[in-house]
């Protein structure tokens, strides 16, 4: 049988660094891809990529050159995968692909960075001409090439096609141990051991747990920054010392693949200067937005989840560079001798601690925002699945997943992670060295928005009467917003007329 | 001549709180009013407390059965105001007021709490049809009525008619001492002063500004709140003694309405228990949606505004009562005996200068946040006028702001306000006391989000290298998203191939 004459399994349109990957990933496990870009060098280079890592095996990947050809290419009913920057090239791939005839049965799955209401909007937009189905990707390129954690949802029908395929290019985890199974070969795909994929719910949801992965993800990343910041300039520790505490860390129960690759960054040498890289990379961060929308979408539902949007913020801070380069000369910190003295290592260790800590909030902030979305879109979320499928492939990678599984196995209802046992112990024994941390650093003038934001949510969250009370009497007095009452039944309202002398109280409702 | 024969100088439409003050406040000052509103019962208690009013003088207020009859009974071009929900029920009036005739060059004014996209698109919407303007009012009712803080934005001919009718019933401030000039009696409508009423800009500004102005109440009320919790459960005060503190305080720099009202609403009884009202108020926080507005904005922005999000996220935090009574139980906080031991008097005295501390980064975070939305909208917004329209008649008026003012008369391009001479010498003074606050906070576990939020802004301000170096590392190891170098011209990007364990770096452009 000549080569064209085999239909394919999948149709791929899009070939950059993420498609390109995921391509050769599905090859690896025996699909055989039928792929398109309008960019044809990008198709060039998977073909070669495949050629130069499948020996003497026949070809796994074919190129098309044209939307028509792609779809002749395939067995129906037809699959297509698109990895295309979000936004409107989905839509553009989805009414071209009408064109060359996709059909009611037909499927087609979104693997970009999608708003998830974008997600939502399209697979009521496309019912009938074709099925939407969307599948968020963890992982970065490595992912991709080597084993994502994927994220899909939507039609159940559709589903039941794509879950083989997902299943197999996943990541893997250990399931006795709960680590990251290892696939750094390609052409070696065959390792055993639970994937990183499952269903998450109707169309939408999977993009939305994506998001709050990412979410999840920037507080994390500031967490570990904030710590290293109070080693850097508290402590005057150089790059590669604390590169050294990282990896000691990484060994413990902050193990974690941040913690890897920040220990792996500190210990790495600037070629042209000599310096540790670091130390000449520029103190103004990037972001592409899914921070954000997680922080916008925790206001809109009023469900707290202030570290996270902190996380934001210390990003834009991070780009007001001449600013702050200008402030540091006009504007003064504390007289260090306040300071109270403690040895570096103790300094350590609290840092260690806190950043346990701060890391349980975050995680207790992001599952609390999953499960008020779900409840309010309506969604089954089984929040012990989605723990797993982070265990491995994304970017948030780490032991620690494994223990929110099990919180979750045990009470599948858990209103908040902080209020499982083993959570709520890890803080009760740890939380000291987090105060004393959070505490210095106020006293020694380094911002530790995160770290401070978290133990105000744990405080807030502990604490049975907060002054709120107060702020609706404030409310109450200058807006009429009535409040209730600590000795009334729920949602009797009272307003209190101010203007007399003797404050009459009237029952609204 | 009739009543009925004489024309009125202006329509108004929306006779609830807010209408029915502002209807009143215009006939004090001499303006003839048309009114409707479908809820005939309050046009009739607004007509009802005209006549109470004005004694033997002519009725001042007239009330109207239809939209044709409120434009017939106006003199051309005819000058509508409205003070109606925001939202839909704007649009709906606009577009009857269209089939009852209105004209072209006739005016519409919404004063309602409209979102300012929303402002900007019926500016645009209804060109040709009438002119839109909007003001934003400040106030509650007693503003209304006796004179509140109005940012007018929209079209510049539109404004000159309106102005002189702003300004006339706009709070006043005495302009020697930045105070307000009280006019709290009905029929006496003549103060001499600064009306707080200044145009902002084009379309839609006045209710960004007035957005922000409630994302700072929101702040400005969280740090009283939290301020008003150290005092209550760390040292034990009685809500009259916390009341005593901060009427003296109201005398000092931390002097303005919002202190006023809390020490009132703690010095306040409960007619039926004989407790002190707060303490019988159910600790869950209301909002309406404005604070969140300028909580997203900034993050859209990439403004750092943390501590408005941080009181969202408080009142957020507030509603979840039941999780927290339980959680109080559940989750240990602090061994008392770790907290270092000082007087309270040394501690109500550090809350005293935190609290102040805190409230220049709250404005500082505002007022960039405007300057930011100034550059994104290219709108030209005059600071120390705005500082100067808050200085009387609204929720967060306080001499404080005068020294807003003249720092904006300094330096109308002042990039931050920390960076004025008079701001950072004041936080250069009392930071210490602040620093010692939060630090206390989070070793006896009262949760203080806004107060240490404050602090860590302040301080990631004054912070020439934020720890943005180690994060934008990481996200060129697990994303490739490329970094800049502190030895290398702006803009360029660099790349290191972290999978080579030499790790070169390439450069990207």
């Amino acid at each position: 049988m000549s080569e064209t004459s085999v239909l394919c399994d999948i149709g791929f349109v899009g070939a950059g660094v993420m498609g390109k990957n995921l391509i050769l990933n599905l090859a690896d496990h025996g699909y055989r891809v039928a792929a398109f870009d309008l960019d044809h060098k990008k198709l060039e280079a998977v073909i070669a990529q495949d050629k130069a890592e499948r020996g003497d095996q026949p070809a796994r990947v074919i190129s098309c050159s044209s939307y028509t050809e792609l779809l002749s290419r395939l067995s129906a009913p037809h699959l297509v995968i698109l990895s295309v920057p979000a936004g409107k090239p989905v839509d553009d791939v989805c009414l071209k692909l009408i064109d060359a005839g996709i059909q009611a049965d037909d499927i087609i799955v979104d693997t970009g960075n999608s708003l998830w209401t974008d997600t939502v909007r399209r697979e009521k937009h496309y019912e009938g001409k074709f099925i939407f189905f969307s599948t968020a990707v963890s992982g970065g390129e490595v992912g991709a090439r080597f084993g994502p954690s994927l994220m899909p949802s939507g039609d159940p029908y559709a589903w039941t096609r794509i879950e083989p395929i997902w299943r197999a290019i996943a990541a893997k985890v250990d399931p006795t141990t709960g680590r990251p199974l290892e696939r750094h070969e390609p052409g070696n795909p065959v390792i055993e051991g639970e994937p990183c994929a499952t269903y998450i719910g109707p169309g939408g949801s999977g993009h939305y747990v994506k998001m709050v992965h990412n979410g999840i993800e920037y507080a994390d990343m500031q967490l570990i920054c904030e710590v290293y910041q109070v080693m850097r300039d508290a402590l005057g520790m150089s790059a590669e010392q604390i590169s050294k505490v990282f990896k000691e860390w990484n060994q413990g129960i902050l193990n974690s693949y941040l913690m890897e690759i920040s220990a792996e960054v500190l210990a790495t040498k600037d070629s042209e200067t000599g310096l540790p890289l670091v130390d000449v990379i520029l103190d103004k961060a990037g972001q592409k937005g899914t921070g954000l929308w997680t922080a916008v979408s925790s206001l809109e539902l009023g469900c707290p989840a202030p570290t996270i949007s902190e996380a934001v913020f210390a990003r834009s801070m991070s780009t007001l560079k001449d600013q702050r380069v200008l402030a540091s000369t006009l504007l003064s910190g504390p007289v260090r001798e306040h300071c109270t003295n403690q040895s570096a290592e103790q300094m350590i260790k609290q840092l260690h601690d806190a950043l346990y800590c701060a890391k349980i909030c975050v995680y207790a902030q992001g599952f609390d925002l999953m499960k008020t979305a779900a409840a309010e879109h309506g969604w089954q979320l089984n929040f012990a699945e989605i723990a797993k499928i982070w265990r491995a492939g994304c970017i948030i990678r780490a032991v620690f997943l494994q223990s929110i599984t099990e919180a979750y196995e045990r009470n599948d209802d858990l209103q908040n992670l902080l209020l499982d046992p083993f959570f709520s112990k890890q803080i009760s024994v740890n939380q000291m060295n987090w105060r004393r941390a959070v505490a210095e650093a106020a006293m020694t003038g380094i911002p530790v928005s995160a770290l401070s934001s978290a133990l105000s949510y744990y405080d807030s969250y502990r604490t049975a009467v907060l002054p709120a009370n107060l702020l609706q009497g404030q409310r109450d007095y200058f807006g009429a917003h009535t409040f209730e009452r600590t000795d009334k039944a729920k949602g009797k309202t009272f307003h209190v007329d101010w203007s007399h002398t003797d404050r009459t109280m009237q029952k609204i409702k």
